[in-house]
């Protein structure tokens, strides 16, 4: 009898289920569902551009209609049966923080908090704490330097403790009401098995270990010392924080017969630890070590595992290095460019004539040959998360001319992009992570073949597609089969449920020669702009350019 | 009784007269001929994009008809009769010279060579030279060193010994059917006069001093020893040079019987020995010693006079220091930025959205604080002629953000001009020629009042604009006053005849203070990228750009 898991995964503006085979990896059915609170799912606050914020009534509303979706249409397909769907995986954006009161019933389901900004889900790309990530930097940098190896030397305002601080200073009245704060990853397992009590529910490495400076080293959560040097009442909360964190793959308990009732599947099967949509990515496109799976959309994250008894040397600059925070039994460690596709969306929607889309100035920029437009770009408009760390930096472009087109420039920005890239691989492989293949999915990789084999020139390693165009649901539907039993470990899991996209991009030698020459330069005017200290005579950098631009031109 | 003169100015694609009240500089009538042979007046050769020949008929075909033009309109205004015009004063571009015969008439009225482009006027920007100019520069530096020294360092593939050197070189046959090389400016007033015979042909010292390495320090043209390095043909060439160039304002001779009856003029009138369009530019702007007058067009023309007894040390990037180039008495000092207007037609027209013209896209700019955008311009899109004088040089932008607007990049180009434009008055102050105030003319300069505000604060000086449009006609028609004697000098011819417009652009104290900030880094990018030998750390470049931005908007 064929069985089949569900990947739940809550992205920025709606929530998708994946009906997958666990016997083939097959998608079977996908329902979306659009969250209904405010502008695209999100609630803004006009006032303020900073804020971002989710009602979580929509997570909830959102799972039941796509689950009992994706039941709805599999039945159609003979054999089917929602009695073989045997377990239920979940990822979410995050850091997304949910107050909640102490039985775990978010603040937002008071009827009196039910638009209140202040009682809802600090979405990941909520920024009204930036004051206070600064200070946690600030604070950490000067008594506990350990935490901050850990995610990059440098606290975000996109994450956990930033968040609940300053709803603590910014809104006391609701903060006071709030028992405890629980991650959307976190949360929504814990509803659908019923184990939402603050006393009972079940955190995760991966938000613990990424946004909230979570780390055995340290014995858990930061110390009470720390958190009361930056607010007294931060303590209170560390106070209902458990000193153990679960990887995805470990139960968080089996379906409530509420939400079986309400969705249509079985009580009692499996639901898995949750995990970060990228992370579940990471799953879901079979990552391994020695692959560096990047995950492209308008901005990226990249990641690697390593095995935990290989031990780890902090690596500076990454975003996080924390255990089995994708996979159990490896390192996760986890990059990223700051601004990718968005880059290319501003380039099109914003600068360059009406006329030309991203299908058109892809067709035109493929025409190119690389060095023959004797531009190079900086890709940094949106700061620069890895290696960098440093949020103000700005993007750049040298070597225009009056001859300079629109697919020149959107040709090297995508190189720009790639040169990124390569900045963090290199990284990587400078401490010890060899990274022989690279993975790519998001959208970007699915549908721009150019893009692919720019990266795989740049990046001079072969470059695959993900089989799937929704790996994070797929990797959360994976993580659901695991919990469910249905396979020891997550290496048979990948090994039957995902898949690559038969076309590799492979390095074309004669690209990799002009682009190791860009490259160089790029790497200059990086270490120039964005690393202090550095000093360099740039006046060779416009001519080298031109210089190569006349060679490959005239070849 | 009233009396008028005539300015010709010979442009790249037309000839324009126009006739002007010696008594109150008043312009009567404005009269255009665009040339009839090739693409818009120019010869174009579709192997070779640096090809760009003019047929020297057109030349005098639109003399006759905008002379006739002016005078017909004129007519028609009571009281004004032919004869009450004086004088006549000639402009054209340049270096273009124009291969003749013994006799001085151009290879190209030879019947068999009508239609040969080795026979033809050289416009100023054909490029056919550029390895012949390479080759003197090497030579010149080697045993020549001082003939660079008055061109700032490099022979362009613009002036005069290249493009003759490359028609020996690339034409032989057609080389030695040519008795000489006469500039348009010399040949023009020449044949006015019927003094175009070789023996009896006045070169002026504008077009000698300034693109064919004439000097009175080494008696002339260069010398034999020196041309024979190069190619012995090119003696011969010197041969027929004379050792005296004269200045704009002295006689040409006077007006034939011939072009007095195809034109209706009065025999006998005086004719001025002829200058570049941008020098005479100057005088029609009513250039004096203090003042900066910027000719503003596609690329500018940067012109400073200074008193001959002030002497004058060589200033290192300047295109030219030529004793009675623009005004007799006075060192003519010539800069400029090879792109300007181009790199706004640049970015209208081929980067940015269709809908934004230089209208919509000033008006948007406008509404722009300096500083606000965070973002800095290098104006280098075609290479940098003062203070650099390196055309390989490239155009870029920092400080981009996924949300930087169009209207915002216009405004940086805008600005990195000015910038350009202070480096340019700067290097004049270091050497001792105070710039006092700024006078612009040209198209931009009468039509953008934004641009030239912009000016104003960067530079801090009080920016006129010229109150004629047609300022080298103008000039022109002024050295035909002073050749004809009404006039005792230019000085009083210009009080006379120019005006400027009554509005004053004066720098605003608070856009200074930012601009005086963004200026540092300009430079600071303008040596790192364009100066060997210069290392910098530029860690802070785009957090100053940041800064500024929030401290602009926040103000």
């Amino acid at each position: 009898m064929p069985q089949y898991t569900i990947g739940l995964d809550y992205g920025t503006n709606s929530v998708r289920a994946l009906l997958v085979s666990v016997d083939t990896g097959k998608e079977i059915a996908s329902s979306v569902f659009q969250y209904r609170h405010g502008k695209a799912g999100i609630l803004l606050d006009p006032r303020d551009p900073d804020v971002a914020r989710q009602h979580p009534r929509d997570y909830l509303d959102g799972a039941e209609s796509v689950i009992k979706g994706v039941l709805a249409q599999a039945k159609n397909q003979a054999g089917f049966s929602p009695s073989q769907v045997i377990g239920l995986g979940v990822d979410t954006t995050g850091s997304t923080p949910i107050p909640v009161d102490a039985n775990g019933t978010p603040l937002a389901f008071y009827a009196e908090l039910d638009t209140n900004l202040a009682a809802m889900a600090v979405l990941w790309k909520d920024h009204t704490g930036h004051q206070e990530a600064a200070e946690i930097t600030e604070l950490a940098a000067k008594i506990r330097p350990e935490y901050l190896k850990k995610c990059g030397g440098i606290y975000s305002a996109e994450w956990f403790w930033a968040k609940i601080l300053h709803n603590a200073r910014s809104t006391p009245d609701v903060f006071a009401k709030a028992y405890t704060w629980v991650e959307h990853a976190d949360w929504l397992p814990a509803v659908l098995t019923d184990e939402s009590h603050p006393t009972k529910l079940k955190r995760c490495i991966c938000a613990a270990g990424h946004k909230a400076m979570f780390h055995k080293d340290w014995g858990g959560y930061p110390d009470a010392e720390f958190l009361s040097q930056l607010d007294e009442r931060l303590v209170k909360v560390r106070a209902t924080l458990p000193d153990h964190a679960y990887h995805v793959g470990e139960s968080a308990g089996h379906l409530c017969p509420e939400w079986a009732a309400r969705t249509g599947l079985t009580a009692g099967i499996a639901v898995s630890v949750g995990a970060f949509d990228a992370h579940l990515g990471g799953v879901g496109s079979g990552i391994t070590p020695g692959a560096l799976v990047k995950n492209i959309g308008t901005s990226t994250c990249d990641m690697m595992v390593a095995p935990l008894e290989s031990g780890m040397a902090d690596i500076p600059g990454l975003c996080g290095i924390v255990p089995e925070s994708i996979l159990p039994g490896f390192f996760g460690l986890e990059a990223g460019q700051s601004a990718v596709g968005d880059i290319f969306n501003w380039f099109v929607g914003e600068v360059q004539p009406g006329k030309l889309g991203h299908v058109e100035l892809t067709a035109a920029a493929e025409a190119l040959k690389p060095g023959e437009s004797g531009l190079i770009a900086l890709d940094w408009h949106n700061g620069n998360r890895t290696v960098l760390v440093d949020q103000r930096l700005t993007g750049g472009v040298i070597g225009l001319t009056l001859q300079t087109t629109p697919a020149e420039l959107y040709r090297a920005w995508v190189e720009a992009t790639a040169f990124g890239a390569r900045v963090i691989m290199e990284r990587f492989e400078e401490y010890g992570q060899s990274v022989e293949r690279i993975i790519n999915c998001g959208g970007i990789a699915a549908k721009n073949p150019m893009v692919m084999q720019i990266y795989a020139d740049v990046m001079g390693r072969p470059v695959s597609i993900s089989g799937s165009t929704q790996t994070a649901a797929l990797g959360s539907a994976i993580s659901g089969a695991v919990a469910a039993g249905a396979f020891p470990d997550f290496a048979s899991g990948m090994a039957k449920m995902t898949s690559l996209n038969p076309r590799i991009f492979t390095p074309d030698p004669q690209s990799q020669r002009v682009y190791n020459e860009l490259y160089k330069l790029y790497h200059r005017l990086h270490d120039a702009f964005g690393v202090k200290g550095e000093s360099d005579d740039l006046s060779d950098v416009m001519k080298k350019l031109l210089a190569l631009r006349d060679e490959v031109r005239n070849a």
